[in-house]
């Protein structure tokens, strides 16, 4: 029998809820404004606007609502702590906020917003073909997860895949948590527009100077359109993030010999301009044993991945239930 | 009821061997050498007789026996396949192998040597207080192992772990393996004590430059014991290593939100020389998040580790058969 449960993908700035089917995916969706700058209480009231509208539509039992957040998480998946871009939540309890608004008991489970994007590959994504990925999603920042046999590899406390904050130079320029050489210094949206200016303003036949004076920065998409328009210095640009991407996920490899690589998040758009580059240079820091099969490949599902990985988080849950009875 | 494994650790020159209880640990131990240059029937030969020489030594069933083994090991844990260093081997069946040449069916399972020296020490080692960290094995080469949850993480194909490899600057000087950056180009021993010498040479006054003329080499040990007699010299020398293991764990915290680490091996001997400054770096490479409760600890039973995790494999094995039929 089919499976219905609920997933929430909580951002900064909007909430995007679904309801999913096991067996087929997404069945709805509806996103709004988060309002996070009118503290939780406004926020959780928008979320669970949202959850209701979910499970007015569903036709069958509602099994619980997954949550992908940004913050810490707890072990048991239960609470979510000082989100960023979420001012005020400290510690909030999303099974009793939520229920209390919808008016009945919810299942609810949360979990980091980059393992469940991982999760929803694993299950609905690029990733299906492997029981183990490592995700990396380039957005603002640099995301990351762990999926290992059909699971999120959630490490001691539930912090694991930071992936953005590893370091490929000791002595490089430091990310947003002063890390020297952390790898979203080079690839997190902001520090990457900022090498592209720079790659621009030494190359003045480039087009990302026009793109510039337009439109005063330059996003991921506009360094890729230019690449496909045959810029080559926004190409270039693709190739340099391509090699730090390669150099990152060949440490990965050797802690993890987890092989095969996802990549989400608005930067991968840009595909083999970015891929190719990152193919070739992980095999260079890759140790001989476990160069075989490695893969990097691109996941197209989106933002998607993340309300079906949390609605997946339900089904999991039902299943662990499920074995521990012994059904 | 007591239970009883043999532990094997077979190394390029040396074979060690022990009957390992699991409630009090070690009981016999024996060593020889491995004669690798004569090829794998010998090798095989000399192992049959130290596993042989523990039976005759245990008063009561003996379960099986573990080998820790450089090389590759397949996911089973039954075969052996081009351990570097012992020539001729291509791959080996060694539970088919020492029983024949014991005389009688013998449970076997190998499994990587830095893995075993994890699980020693996650068993009977300093790791015991930790359910889940990170093992470093600092001797000839840096060898790793993630014990997650009180078991050996093997990752997608069991080669998980090969933290010596990881690279901590995307431009910097290469290892065995052409990597550039890689840990082991500043930690194995050949590139340590390649730095020492040259450290040695900008600095007249330092004694290691006398134990250079005595020596021919400066093994880790002399450095170690430059920094104990104050030879300031050798303490930057091991500052200095202690900052590259900092930069290295910390990365693979941020990967794997596991945050006890236990450092074995020669080089380990020196202690906090190399131990503050790797506590103090390793807080710059790990993101706010993952901060707390970071320790860097040494694992002071040496090569015992290695035959303790060897013998731990049978153990383990033993509890999933009991478990599997419901016991």
């Amino acid at each position: 029998m089919d499976q219905l449960a609920i997933g929430v993908d909580l951002g900064g700035t909007s909430i995007k809820c679904a309801l999913v089917s096991r067996q087929t995916g997404l069945i709805h969706q509806a996103s709004r404004d988060t309002e996070a700058a009118r503290g939780p209480d406004v926020v959780l009231d928008n979320m669970a606007g949202l959850i209701k509208l979910m499970m007015e539509r569903a036709e069958g039992q509602v099994l619980g609502a997954g949550v992908g957040s940004p913050g810490i998480i707890n072990w048991d998946r239960t609470t979510v702590s000082d989100p960023p871009n979420l001012p005020g939540w400290k510690t909030v309890h999303l099974g009793d906020a939520l229920s209390a608004r919808i008016g009945t008991p919810l299942r609810v489970l949360v979990e980091n917003d980059a393992n469940v994007a991982g999760l929803g590959s694993a299950h609905y994504g690029a990733g299906r073909p492997y029981d183990s990925f490592i995700m990396v999603t380039l957005g603002t920042g640099v995301g990351g997860a762990i999926i290992y046999q059909n699971r999120i590899f959630r490490g001691a406390t539930g912090g694991a895949g930071e992936i953005g904050h590893m370091t490929i130079d000791y002595e490089g320029p430091v990310d947003n948590h002063d890390i020297p050489g952390a790898s979203e210094a080079y690839l997190g949206q902001r520090f990457l527009s900022a090498h592209a200016a720079r790659m621009a303003r030494q190359s003045p036949a480039s087009s990302l100077n026009e793109t510039i004076l337009q439109r005063g920065d330059l996003e991921p998409h506009l360094i890729y359109e230019a690449a496909v328009q045959g810029d080559e210095t926004a190409r270039e640009v693709l190739q340099w993030a391509g090699h730090k991407l390669g150099v990152l996920l060949g440490s990965a490899v050797n802690l993890l010999d987890i092989r095969k690589m996802v990549v989400g998040g608005g930067l991968s758009a840009a595909g083999d301009f970015i891929f190719d580059a990152a193919r070739t240079t992980i095999r260079q820091f890759v140790t001989h044993g476990l160069r075989e099969g490695i893969e990097i490949i691109q996941e197209p599902r989106g933002n998607e991945v993340g309300v079906l990985g949390a609605a997946h988080l339900v089904f999991e849950r039902v299943d662990d239930a499920a074995e521990a009875v012994g059904d």
